[in-house]
């Protein structure tokens, strides 16, 4: 695999840059915005994620001689204009929401300030990225809120593609995740990992027993043992005699979880492991979560529901030329006009606005260039948040944005803005965004 | 980014053999399987897919310093567990599924026979994989079969991780697509690529018509032009007279499609270009696709739908440990017992059964070494088409499964594969897979 993230575009990227310059509007200065017209299915808010990814991979879109071979060798474009690819690099500024941040639908999530040359062939790569890791971030978020504090752990590597994985990994970790069976997702972007045994290794063994002398004989008493391989109850018996009541944890992956948590803690219990935590990990999503809050659970992992995005998988954006210079340099707002697509041309500068008790009320969008004067509601105690930073200037991107230490800025900043929701976005049923979306 | 793949594994892997190793089980040679307990909802009939990618990806399944440096510090295994995964090759033989291949509820998609060490390091690597190109497969499938032999194309890139885009053009292809918007498959995959200018491009100029004549200019008159930006007849009406009547096909990405591509076919034909075609992209999925079968539109493009597999963004395969050999060598059948996950222990080999008419009936799966002596039914002239082929030999994979010419095969092989499958199959309403899985 190349490490050039130059072809994770769509053809018509570049057919569309071929013909811009061979007319010369391919120069034209350019406004391009992401943004999504709605959010998943029912949600009362979504997480911006995939930010600090996206920056890294702009740093690593280069047309080298391997790429610039094959799109010869294709006919993808004119010579003139592998000429011009050899060249690129990104040179403008994009605008954006904090990773981390919550959004509403028309936030606009990023604007790309650049030629059109430059911007449009970005296109898919920004889209492929957002869109992605806000997804499960999006989704991962509402987990984490309905968690009330236990703590979660991605496992969903498996469920989706194996690069995927990683930024699921990442993204979850995000949306208030602890912790991540990927160890990928460790190496890069300093995600803690987690995990010790599957079923396969109590099979591998004569016996249960075994397989639990090993395990801790390896990994030490404080390790979580999985004890549903045969019968649950001669598991955690079995557990306990091998580990002593220091046992981590016992993970359970199978049955009717609230029955089987009580009856496990009642047994752990009686065994005199009243310190011995109890993770579930079983097919769980938001709702069954939801459903264990009055079981004595301690940790859950989650695996298809988080990789997959509990039933949206993609979160919807779109990137769309929103404004550009003419022959006189003058800008012009552009948007498509047809039918149920209608977008709102011109660039524009996001607030929230918090009210007096902290919290979140409107997502205000001004229209040209943001608010004027004096910022509106300073009267009365409310105040008006910004929310775009500059995320990348004249092609160099803000470092603090980038690596593990820009994911956990982002988890933090994460943190930071869901106590400014409304209650209401906390809600698990259907339901509308949690604030209005304002253009001024 | 590493070409390693050894990190995108989840970390309870290395755990599990860091304890094997310490007490010998680790060399216990072992059968590892991989299969699908149920297919999506309600579909007939799933499609493998991801198969010539996984034996690329077990090639590069190295553990080399970088790897081994991080493993250290993070302190996930003793140094013992360190010193072998820098050996680490995998060695063991995989007999599997055929890429392209039809799969039902249980069949043995992928049989791994190495030590355990060695096998049970693979399951990530293995089920991220065939999981997510496995559900775009079968999703595709679904839309080619239901398009009636009009060429489709696959442009999800931007709703998915931009990695799992390449992956999922090249599953959209075996499945029968046509194309894909995505340069990357193009290059590492063989998969052709297609795709003209978004309404970013005619935005971005003071007309539609100076747009237009800008993409005639640069890619001829046989180019797509994409005429719903502003008004569609209008915008027909622009197309041809710019391009001519040899113009090579419009596209609609917006609207009623049944009503505006009957309009617009008509409007084509009116102004003499009765040639050029016409493509639609807009949101499709198999129902939308389906409901277009009257309409006169000459080809599909597909985004979100393929991408996230439709609405079974994954195919919910499982990789178990289904036999190894005890202290004595002897093979033991193992699985684990607990309430509703229930898996069938054993080596399995899996034939088709298709009758006189050519049709499949019956996925036969033999317990153990495989059907005795004369195939069965060889007397009433149906025949039981063997399933699992030897993907790789001792760590060595068979290389018509690889690159561009395995993906190629892969493709002719599920074309062929389709004819055989019983018109039920072909239903898009949920139900039941289309034929039965038999255990012998």
């Amino acid at each position: 695999m190349t490490s050039s993230s130059a072809l994770l575009t769509d053809r018509y990227e570049l057919t569309m840059l071929d013909a811009a310059l061979r007319n010369g509007t391919a120069h034209r200065e350019s406004m391009f915005e992401a943004f999504a017209r709605r959010l998943p299915a029912g949600r009362r808010y979504g997480v911006v994620a995939g930010t600090g990814r996206l920056l890294e991979a702009i740093g690593r879109f280069r047309f080298t001689d391997a790429e610039l071979d094959w799109l010869r060798a294709a006919d993808v474009v004119h010579a003139s204009t592998l000429d011009w690819l050899a060249d690129y690099r990104f040179g403008g500024t994009i605008w954006g929401y904090r990773e981390g941040e919550a959004y509403f639908p028309g936030s606009p999530l990023v604007i790309v300030n650049a030629t059109f040359a430059e911007g449009v062939i970005l296109e898919t790569l920004i889209l492929s990225i957002l869109n992605s890791d806000s997804a499960v971030a999006s989704a991962a978020a509402r987990m984490v809120s309905v968690a009330l504090g236990r703590p979660l752990a991605e496992m969903g590597s498996r469920r989706t593609n194996e690069y995927a994985a990683v930024a699921t990994a990442r993204a979850a970790y995000i949306a208030g995740f602890g912790a991540t069976s990927n160890l990928e997702a460790g190496r890069t972007w300093g995600v803690p990992t987690m995990g010790t045994a599957a079923h396969s290794f109590t099979l591998l063994h004569d016996t249960e027993e075994d397989a639990f002398r090993a395990q801790v004989e390896a990994l030490g008493a404080g390790t979580t043992l999985l004890v549903d391989t045969y019968d649950v109850e001669k598991g955690v018996e079995t557990a306990v005699r091998v580990a002593g009541t220091g046992l981590g944890a016992v993970r359970i992956d199978s049955g009717d979880l609230p029955s089987v948590v009580a009856s496990v803690r009642d047994q752990l219990d009686s065994l005199g492991a009243v310190n011995t935590k109890i993770t579930v990990t079983s097919d769980l999503d938001e709702y069954l979560i939801g459903a264990l809050s009055g079981s004595p659970v301690d940790a859950y992992g989650v695996g298809t529901s988080v990789a997959t995005g509990s039933g949206s998988p993609t979160a919807g954006m779109v990137y769309k030329l929103v404004a550009r210079r003419g022959d006189d340099h003058e800008w012009v707002s552009v948007a498509k006009s047809s039918v149920e697509k209608v977008s709102v041309g011109g660039r524009k500068t996001a607030v929230r606005r918090i009210d007096s008790t902290r919290t979140a009320r409107e997502e205000i969008v001004y229209l040209g260039d943001g608010p004027d004067g004096e910022p509106e509601g300073a009267q009365d105690e409310s105040r008006e948040r910004p929310l775009q930073a500059t995320l990348m200037r004249d092609g160099v991107a803000d470092p603090a944005f980038l690596g593990a230490a820009g994911t956990k800025a982002a988890r933090e900043h994460r943190a930071a803005v869901m106590q400014e929701l409304p209650i209401e976005a906390f809600r698990l049923g259907a339901g509308e965004a949690a604030i209005p979306t304002v253009y001024r």
